[in-house]
């Protein structure tokens, strides 16, 4: 049975890890963390986990939780993420980030997009936690950065094309949509229901600091540098992101040999779904899942693959793919605790 | 294992059953009928379920589906189960039929309210399926009727303060508040988003069919006759029922007295939570899961006791608690397959 | 032109004041206030008001505003209106104010739900400014407490049954449902799109604030005093109020006779609209327009009449309210200015 | 004063004219027609203007229609406009017809998108009805297509850049995303409430009809035939369609230059907003309003252009775009009867 704490536990991802793990037959949670929730039950703060997590939100140290747990989440917001690995992977602990603050290789790309790093000696021993690239890496690692939600959904949705050099580099548009719950709980106007719900709008254009994190990752499949244009948007969902992606083809393909040149590609995944041809995913075919469903198409007039790939961001998009990297980790099968089965309607 | 067939397959409810029983250690659904996509593979008409659930809808005769099937869910539209039910209990399988056509043990009150029962003979094998009323009976049951959603909520609800004569039973009011899924997938303009979302009425209002069944086992608890006014609201939400349910007090008495009292009621009961007193339950803490979450209060101005219940109609409120009745008819741990943890946010 | 000032400008209700005397034609906004905004154009904080209102929120004094306008809306929390509405009134500019302060003539009853009034001296001068029962003194009023919201949707749905003694005024229950609106835009978690959407729940059962605005007003209807258990519910909707409420007949009635004395009862009333018996109003059949849609019928097999009733919260609930009550004041006629047609879809 | 009648009344686009003509101080609705609800009033229809719509549908011919109106809105489906509009032109009445009969000259390219034309002698006489393009030809028509939502917000959000060459035709890339009203009201299931909540999707990918629409206009500003990549997907929202609009500039620019260009450009319009330099549009801020509101910015890294333009799709994106026209057509001011301020929230 590992042993897992979370850090920052009384976020909307927090909770998630706390809630899928309250399934997984191989793990508990011994500890989880929230500074401002500190001694209240999570059951009071969380009352739909009233009578199945019998915990309070603590405030313990690094190493205070050492003492406890096995492996640690960190679902803490970027900068303070790097405050905190270093003292877990110095015990020996394995550590699991969830912020951005490990995926960037390049620290001066970290630096221009997020600020001055301050563990940057530990960034060659972060895993970028995409199994469906990375798994033997992950397999190995103590420390892994787990993938940002819109990065999980656009490398997914690209990598097919971009690794057999179907597509263009320099064309890629990523147009993506996402939930509300990308957002956090913290309080602020813009989350507020009477300002979300019935409204729909596109934010921080062209300026992404998920952006260098998906040119990364897609760079390394493409084998060249990559530069994309990234559009993120706010969808009046609780869960969810799609994307919809736009790259010229190098040459002439129909959706048919596209979709099946994807099946093929990712038939040993067990958690990416191929649409059939012609088809195309909804965001709430993989919500409650760890799926990322995709689709492909050939826009015949223009020349261009357009794809569409859709994840729960909370739980493929975050939380779920966190415990995928963890199963991979400790040795178990990959899918062991995770929702094969999604809530629909 | 337990060899299932399902009965209208391709509503919600159906899709529901299947949806939860892909999850059950120890039930696999055999075949799922559908009149109106017969042939059709699931994974088309609900692709949520693609890669999980390798059937077709059929649509085969009774008597097929009993050399196949141990066991058989009927959820099919009120006034056909009359005509399907009679075949399979003949036949020796297990029947948990879904609609109002056996629940109802007076035959003219049946009639009253939805018209002459055309299989009345049937009616006394039938065992009204709420396992906290009537778990001892279910176990030995081969034909079940399974509760309504509106029902189940506000039994529940109440059964503790009637069975103790806490409450005047002349004096009960239920408002309840269901989610759209409840009336299923039948395309009508009334369930289309642009007339539900942003909106909320009642309808029905002081008519509902759901009436007679609430009396009946609201009845047996009170031993009296009871006539309670029932107000059905539809909420703009997918999945959900929340009952507000007054009733004058016969004596004075406390939040906190009463809520404890109700905890010690379902002691035992692993799908009811009651919540702290002062606390109600809201419909997102159950969305997901099998669970009743019940708060309760005294408005001490008036000498009424208000209590608040809430479930999700797809699973409590109906497929979920089949399968908790099925488990009961087989010999299974109850809780078997059923979803333990909520989907929030 | 009446000269119009908005105290409290930012909140949703501010807000609702200023968009809808964008189209008034006897009225013009000169300032409105914000404490956290001052200085900010108004359509950077609202920019659906782009191009529309070209006014910056300001923090001035009431001395100030004094001298630039004729009438003020107070849009401020309880507590803080009744500091500022003494100093207006004194000025010999006209009030109306949307805060609870104003709205109950007893300080007793004030004081033990709100605390101590610190304004008591006024409350002889405040009318109550639901124009369907005040109007003839709302006319002669120099000070205006505006009504609540939940009161509004509950008075004009019991008042012609109560003022004509056909129901028991011991035996009303509101059972009442508001949009997220209602809570304002100030940020807090219970009022974030990830908890609201997909939810409902019922709030401050048996306590909420408004419980002794609505008896006051009933009780004057009733000619004797009243007590109600008055249950609100919060729905996943910005905008509307729906109320169903319940209340013993003291002598049989029919759905058709009832709903005719109610319509012959608001024959005059240009806000109040009766549905055909039978049917009971949409939420969505209101947003958008000052109207109160009511719908009555009885339920034979208890006794009690059954009235559900609709306002737009923000308009008929609030601000719409507050601008034919101005009408009123200023001798305009009562429409003047107020939406005419419902928005839907 | 006008008088209007409406062929296709009871669906959506029907509704919102006969909804917006209701406020319009020049024109009156003589009859609205709808062959399901004939006979029944708009009120039962559409309960929300009751009090307000003294009409029954009717299913009156054309002659007789010609009889009553001096103005015809034909609100139809594609292919029964061609049917239909003929014998009102011959009768010497105006007509804006708001499906795609009419909208595209080529009756090639109609005829690979939409099958055979059966009026084709009528097209020369069409005019494209989108005021910001074509106002002085729309003032002289006497017949008027009226563009279709889609190309009414990724027209006037191209417009600026492709007419003065700062962008290359052939690199444009249309993500857009709308509300399910655009579906209309015919019950079917990708339309219920239950599938849309919670869910988005992308549909017709590179195939929807308004792509040659959207084509031909884009063609006539550019100097140039175009092909685009048009991507429509479904939004959890009642009203509205958002486009976030891609190009690769031909000249480098920055977002202050352009966002300047794009409000000269606009600058006598009365319906378009252009929001401030790195701001763009939230569809909440034009619902219920007949604005096209346009954010514009510079990807500086790709060198694109990316454009974000929002309307109600039922009213700039259709009814209230008619209405316009109709305005144009007898000589009114543009803006008269047309809702001034968006609701919000």
């Amino acid at each position: 049975m590992i042993k897992v704490g979370i850090y920052g536990g009384s976020g909307y991802t927090g909770q998630e890890l706390l809630r899928l793990l309250l399934g997984h037959p191989g793990a508990t949670v011994v500890a989880t963390t929230s500074r401002r929730f500190a001694g209240q039950p999570v059951a009071e703060v969380y009352p739909h986990l009233a009578g199945l997590a019998n915990l309070s939100f603590t405030d313990i140290s690094p190493d205070e939780m050492a003492g406890q747990a096995d492996l640690i989440f960190l679902a803490l917001p970027h900068g303070v993420s790097m405050e905190m690995a270093p003292a877990f992977v110095r015990t020996g602990g394995k550590v699991i980030d969830l912020s951005a603050d490990f995926r960037i290789h390049d620290v001066e790309v970290y630096g221009a997009w997020y600020g001055p790093h301050r563990a940057a000696e530990l960034l060659p021993e972060a895993v970028y936690g995409l199994p469906e690239m990375h798994r033997e890496r992950i397999r190995q690692a103590r420390f892994v950065a787990n993938p940002g939600c819109y990065p999980t959904s656009i490398i997914l949705g690209l990598a097919p094309a971009l690794k057999s050099q179907r597509i263009d580099p320099a064309s890629v548009i990523a147009d993506s949509k996402s939930g509300v719950s990308g957002s956090g709980r913290e309080p602020q106007i813009p989350s507020l229901f009477c300002e979300v719900d019935g409204g729909f709008k596109a934010y921080k254009v062209g300026g992404h600091r998920h952006t260098p994190e998906i040119e990364q990752e897609l760079g390394l499949l493409a084998g060249r540098g990559m530069k994309i244009s990234f559009t993120p948007h706010l969808l009046p969902v609780k869960r969810g992101i799609l994307s919809t992606l736009y790259a010229t083809l190098t040459r002439e393909a129909g959706a048919e040999e596209l979709t099946a040149f994807y099946r093929e590609f990712y038939r040993d995944e067990p958690f990416v779904r191929i649409c059939p041809a012609g088809r195309f995913p909804n965001l709430s075919s993989v919500v409650g899942s760890n799926f990322c469903d995709i689709g492909v198409t050939v826009d015949k007039r223009t020349g261009r693959l357009i794809v569409v790939s859709a994840i729960d961001n909370l739980i493929k998009g975050a939380s779920g793919q966190a415990i995928q990297n963890m199963n991979l980790m400790c040795g178990l099968d990959e899918r062991t605790g995770l929702p094969g089965v999604p809530l629909f309607p």
